[in-house]
Formats: C-alpha cells, sequence, structure tokens
C-alpha cells in the first residue's frame, strides 16, 4: 500500500494516464492513441516561472513549475480550458536542508533544492491525446529517460479529480 | 530578540547593507552612496528561473528566484563574482498547505505558495553601489513599496558570509 501510495503521489504534480489506453488498444486490437510525450520539450529550462510546490512524505519533493508562452498567457488571462499548445513543465528536486544558508542564520530553517529527481510535462494536444483529456503526459527520470507505461498507470485518476481546472494542479503565483 | 532574528531572516536570501552607509553619511557630511534599489526592475515576473527555497519559522516563506538574461548567463557560466546589470529577484509567498491537492492525494502532504509577501532584489552596478560590494538591495512589500533603510540595517552580515558566492545566497538549480 505505500508503495502503491508513493506511485500515486510521485506522480500526481502533472503525470497521468496510460492504463485505460493500453488496455483499450489490447481489447480492440488497434493501436493506442498516444497519450504519452516521449520526447523532451525542447526548450522548457529556459521558460517562464508558474509557481512552486513541495511535497513531504516519501516525495520529499521541491518542484519549479514553469510554462511556454501559450502556458504562461492562459495562466496570466485565467483561459481554461488551456489552448492547443500549452505546455506546462514540473521539474522536481529533493528537498534538503542547507547548511550553508543554516550557519548563516543561525539556525535549522532553510530548504533548497538538492539532486534533481524528475521533470513532467503535460502537452495540450486535444486530437493527438483525445484518449487523455486533450493531453499527454510526460516524466523523464534524472538521465532524461522516459519512464514506462507502469509507473504512468496511477496518474489520471488524479488528474481527473481536477477537472474545473482543465486536469491542471498548479495555480499561478502573482 | 526574536524580533531581530525574524528581521535578520526576513532579509537573507537577498537584502542588504543600509545602515553603515547612512552612518558613514552622518560622520562626514557626504551625501550618502546609493545602496538601495528604489524602482522595481522591469519585467521581472517574466524572467528566468533560478531555483525555489522554502524558509520555515516565523518567515514561513516560499520563494522563487527568478534572474534577468545576464544573471542566467552568469550562473550557467559559474561566473564569479557576477557581472554588471545582473539582477536577482527573489518572489516571496506564505507557504501555505494545498487542502485541494491533499484532498486529491487523500493525505497531508503538499505546499503551495500562499499570499505573497515581498519580493526583493539584488542589482550589480559596482560603480553606483560600491558601498555595498558593488550590489544594490531592494525590499518591496505585496503592494510594491520599498521598505525603509531601518528594515533593511540588518542585512549586510549575513550576506557578507556568502562572499565566496558574491554576496549571493541562491545557488543554481539545474
Amino acid at each position: 500500500m505505500e508503495r502503491i501510495t508513493f506511485l500515486l503521489i510521485a506522480v500526481a504534480a502533472l503525470a497521468g494516464v496510460a492504463g485505460y489506453t493500453a488496455t483499450a488498444s489490447r481489447d480492440n486490437g488497434q493501436e493506442a492513441a498516444p497519450i504519452f510525450v516521449n520526447d523532451v520539450p525542447v526548450g522548457y529550462r529556459d521558460w517562464q516561472f508558474i509557481s512552486v510546490a513541495h511535497e513531504e512524505g516519501n516525495l520529499n519533493s521541491f518542484a519549479a513549475i514553469l510554462g511556454n508562452e501559450v502556458a504562461i498567457k492562459a495562466y496570466r488571462n485565467r483561459t481554461i480550458p488551456f489552448p492547443e499548445v500549452t505546455i506546462i513543465a514540473a521539474l522536481h528536486y529533493r528537498f534538503v536542508p542547507s547548511a550553508e544558508n543554516n550557519k548563516v542564520f543561525g539556525r535549522d530553517q532553510s530548504f533548497v533544492p538538492g539532486a534533481p529527481t524528475n521533470v513532467q510535462f503535460m502537452v495540450k494536444d486535444s486530437s493527438k491525446y483525445a484518449a487523455s483529456g486533450g493531453w499527454g503526459f510526460g516524466h523523464f527520470n534524472s538521465e532524461g529517460k522516459a519512464v514506462d507505461g507502469a509507473f504512468m498507470k496511477t496518474c489520471l485518476p488524479c488528474h481527473q479529480k481536477m477537472k474545473e481546472h482543465d486536469l491542471v494542479f498548479t495555480r499561478y503565483a502573482p
């Protein structure tokens, strides 16, 4: 159960969906509609800032959420659903104390990003990703490698609970 | 003491210096060298991402640290000291639990930015800010108003402890 919870939460920020479509594919003999993002979107580290996030527990993560121009414009205009070509990136790091900062401050209070753990993406393409609410989901480990479908199976149930925000967890930090 | 600690820490991420120069000015009758940034740098919310940070305790802050083009380039090239026209911005928010996310995850684990509290800047201009290590320091409250010198007095002792990183606390998150 601990492991299931971990997986559920690990991809909750952005990921999603795989299991359902894969099953459908096996059932009807058709090729499954694409629901994964297989390539890291170019230039995402240069994108603008949407928000930050921290998850406690096993995840112990520190995240920066960035967006391409379409994403930023949509957030600022409160456009829901997000328009085509929106891409949202979540850069995840370990959440670690900063010994350097704490020494200066004279007490343990400061937390900074540790080692990068993964980068997740949501890509809006209503045709290509029609089977998953118009979103393609990607999860790339710290070496830039996409994780396989099994890891992604637990995502959609979480994201569907954010239906009123077009399956997106992150809100815009002003 | 609690209040002093709070002030010390409140500006530690970026601010600095005021007290010394103000005193020098009174001593010699000269006009003090500028050490504050009085105007919010234009367009900082569109800048690129450097890192995130969290401070516990009274501060209870969530920060996104952004940089202008000069800053980003310097960070990526590990250029120390930072070159002229570097500007680093720290956007501070309250560090609050996300009831919305926690409901989906089924447990209390998720923290997001709450109300904005302040934005701090470090502006590199070795001539203009020669009295404070080449850095001008700015702290603007949530209404965009610069705080006065009294608030800024506690900053330099902290920043000077980061001398090997040109008085800058924040490191680059890859």
